[in-house]
């Protein structure tokens, strides 16, 4: 079961919401509707919104009821703002609306269900890229844990968190499934629990040994020697090597240095942005008060306490030991190693 | 309204745990149950801890119904125990224990009934003093702060964990009571929220301007120039300047060092353990991983979900600007300069 798939000319998600009580599917339709699940965070995940919002332009040429070719363009284009509106900082969203937006644009196309079918082969194409991507990630990031490793891990990046498998966390199963004794420290990563609701559920699932922890926690367990590496994902990385990935990942960065951990950022070359010089342009989307004071309707405080919320940081690069692509772990200067990792996809 | 305070012959704590829903009073006649309210957080933070187990010993006093002095002070090293037991960390409530003894012992007193009531005075000694000593420190605290500062704080160290006023957040309240225009963050502080429920309670009542942040969310702040200043308290200082206190301190600390913000912790004399020579020799209590899957009986995950969940870390010395005493501000050379100030009081 993938977190991403089309079945039956629908485009179904795992709703993550649900998890880690029930595993549940929904299934999409209309372009609006999965965009307001990835607002929403049916899905999330860098990798998962890039794979989702392919679909939901696929989708969004099918609903197009018109005949002509540029009418339908007109309409992709519109749909494509608004699924790229969902989520301002993951950047293959942007990517992948761009991709599925070239395709449909192909001068060799001309009839319309040949752009539709073209479209959908393009979405179904990004989730199997991911899942192949994923795999080659998990066995580079592998090669750089030890039998024995205690990992630091920081929100979803797992199977959940792309189409299969996972980015960082991909690199934990792998080292997993090479029979590598490891342990896993997970931050449970508030506001939204990523890290002890869905990691979590991955890990059991996976026979993974681990313990959550809460995020106040990690630095005290690198103090004590107790932790020997560290593996999170990101939403979109600069050219620089700045990375943008959930909020906390910022810190996590600065203790492992200060504690001389490695630190190590799991990035699908798809993340990785050539235009930005660096990470102080990426936007930071801020979220809703109420996930921090009421996550999933639990209140935990009272409503009218002011809270502020934001999703993502920036980790300058100097705290990143190294970026594991699926074009294998680039180090320092990582200016001219990204673009070649990059290049090396194209 | 003290946290801990005797009313009618009896001991008084505000149940911490119905914050900020309720604000409820419990009494207690019987020093075991004063233990187990210290133990299961009724009442935390270190100086309220303290006080409670000095009102504690009062009423092991009282309870004895021996006739020979020899008797009761046996019965009293026995409460002494106890009470110690309760929270390993805090070391004001040795102090304070170790006090209540001292005046059990005092050879001038014959009477059973003459040292139940130099006790009961003792303990209210401890009680007032403490309200004396948070006044000083919020006046010495808030000379560091300027007009318009944003002041980091994490966990609570308000009027909830002393008898009144507070430590760190006694100083926000003094700086606030000169009229300086300051905002705070407040860390929420997992696991057990004592940021956003106590803390947030407390300023809300006072009108101090604030808003809580997830603890992932204080070094993107401090990165975007957002915070100046950083107030915290502290459990147990070694005679070195290493700082004990609430989980996730150690990473503030290292945070506001690495953006050049000042990090003050707040500290009475009556916490500063001069026969500890740094604080890697203090113990740390790991409290039920509970703490962490359903805080306050709210269910964040299922209850077979491993999680560890150490209640303190120590803050390396290194990181520390200065620490805030009732005697003043002391810098480094710590080791000589803390001398100083617990000199200052006795």
């Amino acid at each position: 079961m993938r977190t991403v798939e089309w079945i039956d000319d629908k485009l179904s998600l795992i709703d993550q919401r649900q998890l880690p009580w029930d595993l549940q599917s929904v299934t999409y339709e209309d372009y609006r509707e999965v965009a307001e699940a990835i607002r929403v965070m049916v899905v999330r995940g860098a990798p998962a919104i890039g794979a989702t919002a392919g679909f939901g332009m696929a989708i969004a040429a099918q609903q197009f009821s018109g005949s002509d070719r540029l009418g339908m363009i007109q309409h992709l284009e519109e749909a494509a703002e608004v699924l790229k509106a969902a989520r301002p900082t993951a950047v293959n969203l942007m990517w992948a609306v761009d991709r599925l937006l070239r395709v449909a644009t192909d001068e060799e196309l001309t009839a319309l269900d040949d752009i539709r079918e073209a479209m959908l082969r393009e979405a179904q194409r990004i989730a199997d890229e991911d899942v192949e991507i994923n795999k080659r990630m998990g066995e580079h990031g592998a090669a750089l844990v030890k039998d024995g490793d205690t990992i630091l891990h920081h929100c979803n990046t797992g199977s959940l968190a792309t189409v299969d498998w996972g980015t960082a966390l991909g690199v934990i199963r792998s080292a997993h499934a090479q029979g590598k004794q490891i342990h896993v420290l997970l931050d449970e990563t508030r506001p939204r629990l990523q890290g002890s609701r869905l990691s979590a559920w991955e890990l059991k699932e996976a026979g993974i040994p681990f313990d959550i922890i809460a995020d106040n926690a990690a630095g005290h367990f690198m103090q004590r020697g107790e932790i020997d590496i560290v593996f999170v994902g990101s939403d979109r990385t600069a050219a620089n090597g700045d990375v943008a990935n959930k909020i906390g990942t910022y810190q996590v960065a600065v203790l492992a240095r200060e504690n001389g951990i490695p630190f190590y950022p799991v990035v699908p070359t798809s993340t990785i942005d050539l235009s930005l010089a660096s990470g102080a342009d990426i936007p930071i989307e801020e979220r809703s008060p109420d996930e921090v004071r009421k996550p999933y309707g639990l209140a935990l405080v009272p409503e009218d306490y002011p809270a502020r919320n934001p999703a993502f940081d920036v980790t300058p690069q100097r705290y990143v030991t190294g970026i594991v692509t699926e074009n294998g772990v680039v180090y320092p200067p990582f200016d001219l190693n990204l673009q070649r990792a990059v290049a090396g996809t194209r």
